[in-house]
């Protein structure tokens, strides 16, 4: 297994390399294909963590675990249910989550598994999908609660999700990790809201890529965030999330009020 | 008033320039500020129309103008309703729609005026979307209608609309138009369907930068779709369908079978 990470280094320049427990070893070329060493070592005090890729867009699941289908009384979907969270959205590890502007409602968050695509993926067979993995990050998919159901007529996915800071992916991209042993945890300034199994996806990974490569074209870099399970809730101004996954690691992101 | 258009060259180039009716002037440097012509004129038959700009998303609305919200009887909302067109669902005049692979319902055309963003827009006040506005083109909303209520829980507004080649963009952007005198007109296969004053819009372009600014980051060259109006209808493989609105010229796509 390995960690890739993005980061900024300390006189500002944006790199990426593996991600190891005390540094970084810095690598060039193209992030998801053929990059190279280049021989530079990063001090964990000489860089801070980035998103781990810049998607163009993060297409973002509804109702894809068993437990919280059941849950709500929704019948299991037979092609992934989408909308798309914008580039925009996209912020990493210890990065605020702010607040949008006049907005007082719910925010809510919902600890998630996050596929990084590799590789252009259109209308791609399941048996070739693993091969378009890059790999696996956390995505904290941030939601304005209030919003969505505002208009009687139109829920609207795209702008409740949609917020710049709403996207949260990281803090690296993890590579050769078998995704059915891994649970999904969530922690409200550290208290355990969400902790479920990813085996209880309603369709797996290799399934999701391969229908949703049918629906539109994935590019690198792009993320297909999973869908969360139960035990989502709302965070008050200052509370700090973290979405651990094993071998991934730890996202941490704390909501900002918004500026005055 | 002045035309804008991107272009390959006959020897494989993208460039962009000056559209007049019988050559392109190329320009250079940045599309939306400073561009600076290159001295080398195009005639017709020495470039093919790309789409006019590379959005990483269209923001698209949905019931926007009074006559189809009667027609729907449904009330005029108070803030712009939208989803989000990927990147890749983008194409340009002349170019082919493509009929989703394994999908044989219904396509249907909405012939709409596009905002196109010149420079970044977040928070921004209505009195300072002129200034954000590079300006106007021509889009044609396609979607897969039979996809978008399919799922009784979740109407699926993005993968309907967000299709490769789904969104079509041109044939050119044209700077310093009136929006308020525009009349947007649809015809398919020469028939018309759709001949709309755009001033029966609800929200106003300035309103929408503003609005939309204030849910997400808009970047240079996205490009806000401001929703259709009545003579909506689906159309069958090979037909073609023309989007044209004076000033910007006539927007031209034919409907292809999917890849045997």
């Amino acid at each position: 297994m390995t960690r890739w990470a993005r980061f900024r280094s300390n006189d500002g320049r944006i790199g990426f390399g593996m991600f190891e427990e005390t540094h970084i070893l810095e690598y060039e070329g193209n992030f998801f294909a053929g990059a190279r060493p280049t021989g530079r070592t990063f001090a964990q005090d000489a860089f801070t963590l980035q998103s781990p890729c810049a998607p163009s867009k993060i297409v973002a699941l509804w109702n894809n675990f068993y437990a919280l289908s059941i849950k709500l009384g929704k019948a299991a979907p037979t092609h992934p249910l989408f909308l798309i969270k914008p580039g925009t959205s996209v912020i990493g590890p210890n990065e605020p989550i702010r607040r949008p502007t006049g907005y007082a409602g719910k925010i809510a968050y919902e600890g998630e598994l996050g596929i990084v695509i590799g590789k252009l993926c259109k209308d791609i067979r399941p048996s070739d999908a693993v091969d378009h993995i890059f790999g696996y990050t956390c995505v904290n998919d941030v939601t304005a609660s209030g919003i969505l159901n505002e208009n009687v007529d139109f829920a609207q996915w795209c702008r409740s999700k949609g917020y710049d800071t709403f996207g949260c992916l990281g803090p690296v991209i993890a590579t050769g990790l078998e995704w059915s042993r891994l649970r999904v945890i969530t922690r409200v300034d550290g208290v355990e809201r969400q902790n479920y199994p990813v085996s209880d996806m309603i369709m797996a990974p290799e399934e999701l890529v391969s229908r949703i490569s049918h629906d539109m074209s994935l590019l690198p870099g792009d993320v297909i965030a999973c869908g969360t399970s139960v035990g989502i809730g709302s965070i008050k101004d200052g509370c700090a999330v973290e979405v651990n996954i094993d071998g991934i690691g730890s996202l941490v992101n704390v909501l900002s009020p918004s500026p005055s």
